[in-house]
């Protein structure tokens, strides 16, 4: 049922309780009609800021039909083309990239967005795939990001959310608080851009030793989300909390949230068997 | 946040409650470009299982760019032209009418859909508005539907839903019970097909006592809330419980789903003193 208002949503609440209210033994699954083309293109951008004011002018002049907004940092591009024989489609260096893809735009809006976009001086070099082929190239980076980084050495993973529009300060804030906690450290933050989801991960200084490096992971950490939490964000945008970050939720809900947590969890699981340990402090 | 997965969703138990659970004070809403330009159309149509596969066809056709599907009885025209000056925009009747609106949807896309819906035999004739004015109008008769029963007696209104598949079935099967629990009791069923929400008003048999006829509600609105919960439907799908239908959730919640309701107004509400006497049976 697309619309039913008879009362408290019980579905909603075991959406993302992570097993610890109940066991799902169904699911309805809505479906959209599969597009018939894709227009994909790698953007060579100069920063979070215009990679914002891009998405929204993608947007708009094409009706939202935006599918994927990938920003990726060119640390990205270094890694994946020094360890995993990608091929840098864009003919020179840029501080950053945008791998965006949209569904069914006609040929002539997708090139009044792009001769706006260069007018608005949005875009720095772009490559647009003319063939499937080719979409799977630009893909490929983006699907090889996390793989590059272990070549690199340790990482420690952040998968956090801001708001769209504080992005920008994510990046400079974050990347400003982990450099201080340790000189040297590579941020290596990419994601979904358009979910206001980063994955705002740091991979050791080149030459470090990796568990001394991953033995300060606290430190680090701490300073990734103490940025994400004063710009209103989530220390968990998509992997949830687990027992990894079972102790930080403390941080990040009020006594109160986590006492009507406690509520819940007492009324769907009484004797306390569902998923025990996980999610709650 | 368009993603934050730390631990259960206050905010979504919240959403719905009717104010029982807890006060909203504030909110954040997520906007969406204007569309440039929206395609609008009055089609005449065989019946509501024609209009299903107009639907589905509309949404593959034009990359699911369909933002409105209304479907209308042949009595909705007959009564909005009758008593409030609405002009039906086809040259003869038809048992149904859908009211298609799309956005942003390229002329030659347009043309091919409604090529292929004649060619499928779906549509029976259709009105497509060329200016803005005209689209106001063929908004005008769906917008008139409500107050053009007034003229015409009492009327006993249901906000219900199923799913969008089988709302075919809801139109025979709670016309024939309307009918059968009611000789002459004219159903007047129209609304929000694409998402499975009809609003099943029946007014009163011509030439009736309206007080006569709004006495029998309670009989009416068994013999259509039967058919929509067979139907694995909602007997509320906008409108809510609120008092008048607080005592039919007994009907249509399981034990455990109402004990559960109950636990969790007992804990967001222990004193009993939001909206009380609403919701809850």
């Amino acid at each position: 049922l697309r619309k039913d208002n008879t009362g408290y949503d019980l579905k909603d609440i075991f959406i993302g309780a992570e097993g610890t209210l109940g066991v799902i033994t169904a699911a309805v699954l809505k479906l959209f009609p599969k597009p018939k083309s894709y227009q994909t293109a790698l953007i060579g951008i100069e920063s979070p800021k215009k990679a914002i004011e891009l998405l929204s002018l993608a947007r708009e002049m094409t009706g939202n039909r935006v599918v994927a907004f990938e920003l990726i940092p060119r640390i990205g591009i270094e890694f994946t083309v020094k360890h995993l024989e990608a091929r840098d489609p864009l003919g020179s260096a840029h501080p950053f990239y945008v791998l965006v893809e949209m569904a069914d735009v006609p040929e002539s809006q997708l090139t009044a967005f792009f001769n706006r976009a260069m007018a608005d001086d949005l875009v720095q070099d772009a490559a647009l795939a003319m063939s499937e082929a080719q979409r799977q190239e630009l893909w490929d980076i983006r699907e090889k990001l996390s793989e590059s980084q272990k070549f690199e050495g340790g990482s420690i993973k952040h998968d956090v959310s801001v708001p769209v529009k504080r992005i920008p300060n994510l990046y400079e804030r974050a990347t400003a608080a982990v450099e201080k906690a340790m000189p040297g450290a590579r941020v290596f933050a990419f994601g979904h851009m358009g979910d206001g989801n980063i994955h705002f991960n740091v991979s050791q200084p080149a030459g470090m030793n990796p568990d001394a490096f991953l033995s300060q992971s606290a430190h680090i950490n701490a300073a990734v989300y103490d940025v994400v939490i004063g710009l209103g964000g989530s220390i968990s945008a998509e992997h949830g909390i687990g027992v990894l970050k079972r102790d930080m939720l403390r941080a990040v809900k009020t006594p109160l949230e986590l006492e009507m947590m406690r509520g819940l969890k007492k009324l769907f699981d009484p004797n306390g068997i569902l998923n025990p340990g996980k999610l709650l402090p």
